[in-house]
């Protein structure tokens, strides 16, 4: 069986003998299979001296079929955001077991990166959020997130006001700690210690999570996955109130702007070895099934 | 403007006086705008007798072009559920202001209507969820619901065992009360009591909320509207294990049965005046941004 | 180190082998270290034939200074119930790992029996909730749970309304499945599932849980320990309302009366090995603190 | 009918005119009635030029025997903190309707005054806890809250890590936003929005809330009166750890530092006219039993 990938790109975003094991478990399978490997510049530092094509990160997507990141889900959200652009497939290596994005353990690599290669997988497209500050009606640069996009006022008091819309429809005001806008990929980090729903990936919708809001009567919202949403900020004491994409890039944002979000064009192509299973993730980091003993069964 | 409807059915499907003035306020303001009126046969013998077309239940989706139903959302469901296969709109009359499903007040009658037949009106719809048991390798008939099935024990002690599969993926075993699964119209009913997510009526989307499951880490799930869901019976103690449609029509099941929950292909066509917002009865019925005091601003 | 325990009861409540197993390893534990062992008498009937002293279980609480139950959480319910007035100590030998109530597992029996009857223990007073029925202003009969006292409709349709009053004092009406009241040591069990708060047992204070509230603004409430619970059932559609003592014992209720809760003046003296943690079964059973790694400190 | 309020302190912790208005009416009651009143320095600034006792905030405990406060919960948080101290009760009229903790409307401002000068009131303790860092094996100084300490990572990322000990046991580490402690009196406030239970103020317990925590298991936990409870910070991503006491008053922490929280040996007496009920405060700002039309009875 044939693949279309030619050229992998390889790319760890975190220091640390085990992540540099992976990296070069990697890159020997690569080698043995006869692939083409290139190594991110800032990686290849980490690695022991050989032989190697190097190449800068901001090149990696031109020149690479398929991007292999080590490093866990944490290292694949950065990585993530900004390989959707280019359109080029990501599969990740997780640091311990299973995560949710990255499908390949520490001990199966070898298995892994030959069943792809020899064209077992499957590519699922996660889309990510984008948004921009309004700010005195001009609308400034976007940015995106893979989980999650968190409005907060950023400060010690914790409490803000806004009014929120969707698709121009007034929704409510309300006051709270913030606001967590996530995709079926964030539905599983963030927003669910907030209390909000799981969202199957194959889900085109967005959910909207209340953060310790004053009304008792809020609740996660999921709204279509083409929908536009717009908070307001109102007020927020002594506030330096922010949006925050994936916990990782954070952008200021003052008393009156707006901030707008909407799904992302192009979405990010996770690719994982075949026979992966949402809910099998799903079981092992969330526990699930753990306490009926030896009752599951097989349809 | 003119408007697809020439003959109206009118229908009600409980006692009472605010009832009866609802259904006689609607059946004169057709009179004055010139439209025939059909009454459903057990609603007409509540009414003062008068000179009307009466006509039986189940001959209603071949006589009319549209359906109005006096006495709220709980009345709707039922007639919703018979509807949907006629692909006759049908629009509600509540009993007391704002409803979800029901989006007419008493007060408003003669104008709302006349709005409707003057062609201001917006048609959205909403799927049912189809569900059958299947016993012995056999599926039996199917039972519709337009809010949500209830899998529970039917019993003093309330609990049960089962396991869960989702489009043939197995999820996991669960000992709790039992499941709700509902389509985004019942997400505002009695699985939000339950903790499940609000679902905008857009969305094609289904979700599973456990029902005080045993292990804390079970979560509400949001799947794809086409998703199946496949409920195996593994253990009940004392239990008369049953499935609820809407709450109001039962399923007998049995230990080892597995219930099958997909999508209806005809869904509900309800039909709304111009304007409705989902958002508004959401604030009007969830007491939504009743706290921030004037704050409310309009985009 | 002496102790007050001369003569020790020895009861089961299930059949299995490991329960079997468990109860003669006991029975041999007591034997070796001289003390007197009463087996109640349905727990005989399921040991291999041995020259012992069988005891019906009514006569247990006369004869006995110290009851080992074997069996888990669930087993310790009953018993727990009944012991409660004779004042003698109870002591629980789990079927898996540690429970909650039971505090010895099976691979330690004979350290831990040694230790206790070495007078390396520690007693914990559990109060009990006593409940009876008001019909026709006349108070019922009395039962007393251990965990919790469940109020619900017993019916399909899982509905019913209630009004709830504390130490006299109105606090709401309310439309539910129902209520759940709940001891400290009863907060790990079902109310919790039903979203109630974790209580320390040394705690004197009950906790009300509504169940599945129409309202979204209703939250568990904690009570002081001394408080009269009062519901007085108003409605319950098709209803055959009932009250459940943890889950074992059920109190049919009608439309109209009222159900009185209030603590019981006799506590069960629950009896643990030295060195027993109400947290570190909280992190056993609930798996606290297992996602930080390494990282966890003693002070 | 005689009280032991001779001389009565007022204060106001905000302007606007609804709070001068106020203000003057309780002067004015209080000089119908015949009490000498005692207008705080500030406050004295707002009002209308007249003939006054004016005393300095800090005098204030020495010189009166009851002080009245305007301007809702809020202000009573801060000056409760101070007046626990000196013994002296404390009364709030509040901005709008009922308050949890201010029990006079401004529309009954002067029936009110008259009722509890007149002897009708009751006094309730409302204990407040304090805390002090451990920094360098030294305890700093101690820092006081009526409803709730809050630590939290004060940064942008939001995410820290703690472990966290009840009277000397180990209970769990943690990976959260952070933790709530609250008192009964703060069950209604900031830890309620964090899914913390409602705690009658009767009762002698602590509530700790988790916030957001990274494991599904959390719960809220309740813990007897006179527990001490200990954090120690482990971890925090680029944080500026802080507690929050009542979030008005902010303690930097840093890493390694423990923080440790007891209650406050001196309870803020909260004065009520005669009649007050939790509940009914619940009612009134929770909207419970607010959708069951007029079934609500009394006893």
């Amino acid at each position: 069986m044939s693949t279309p990938f030619k050229t992998i790109g390889l790319l760890a975003r975190r220091r640390g003998t085990d992540i540099i094991d992976s990296v070069v478990a990697v890159e020997e399978s690569l080698r043995e299979l006869g692939f083409t490997c290139c190594v991110e510049a800032e990686t290849a530092a980490l690695l022991p001296a050989a032989e190697r094509r190097v190449i800068p990160r901001e090149a990696l997507g031109q020149a690479v079929d398929l991007v292999v990141v080590v490093g866990g889900d944490g290292s694949l959200l950065g990585i993530g955001r900004e390989m959707a652009n280019t359109g080029v497939p990501v599969v990740g290596v997780n640091r311990g077991g299973l995560g949710f994005l990255a499908a390949i353990a520490p001990h199966e690599i070898h298995t892994k990166i030959s069943d792809i290669l020899g064209g077992h997988y499957e590519i699922e497209d996660h889309f990510l959020l984008a948004a921009g500050a309004v700010h005195d009606g001009e609308l400034g640069p976007l940015r995106t997130a893979l989980n999650d996009i968190v409005v907060s006022p950023g400060s010690r008091t914790r409490m803000m006001e806004f009014a929120l819309w969707v698709d121009g429809e007034y929704v409510y005001d309300q006051r709270s700690d913030g606001l967590i806008v996530a995709s079926p990929t964030g539905s599983t980090a963030y927003a669910l210690s907030a209390g909000g729903p799981i969202m199957h990936p194959g889900l085109d919708a967005i959910v909207i999570v209340p953060m310790f809001p004053h009304t008792l009567t809020s609740r996660p919202l999921v709204v279509p996955g083409d929908a536009t949403i717009k908070l307001e900020l109102l007020n927020a004491q002594d506030a330096y109130p922010q949006a925050s994409f994936d916990s990782q890039v954070h952008m200021r944002l003052e008393i009156g702007d707006s901030i707008q979000i909407q799904k992302h064009p192009a979405p990010l192509k996770l690719l994982y070895p075949s026979g992966h299973s949402f809910y099998e993730s799903c079981r092992s980091k969330l526990d699930w099934a753990s306490r009926l003993g030896g009752q599951k069964k097989l349809s």
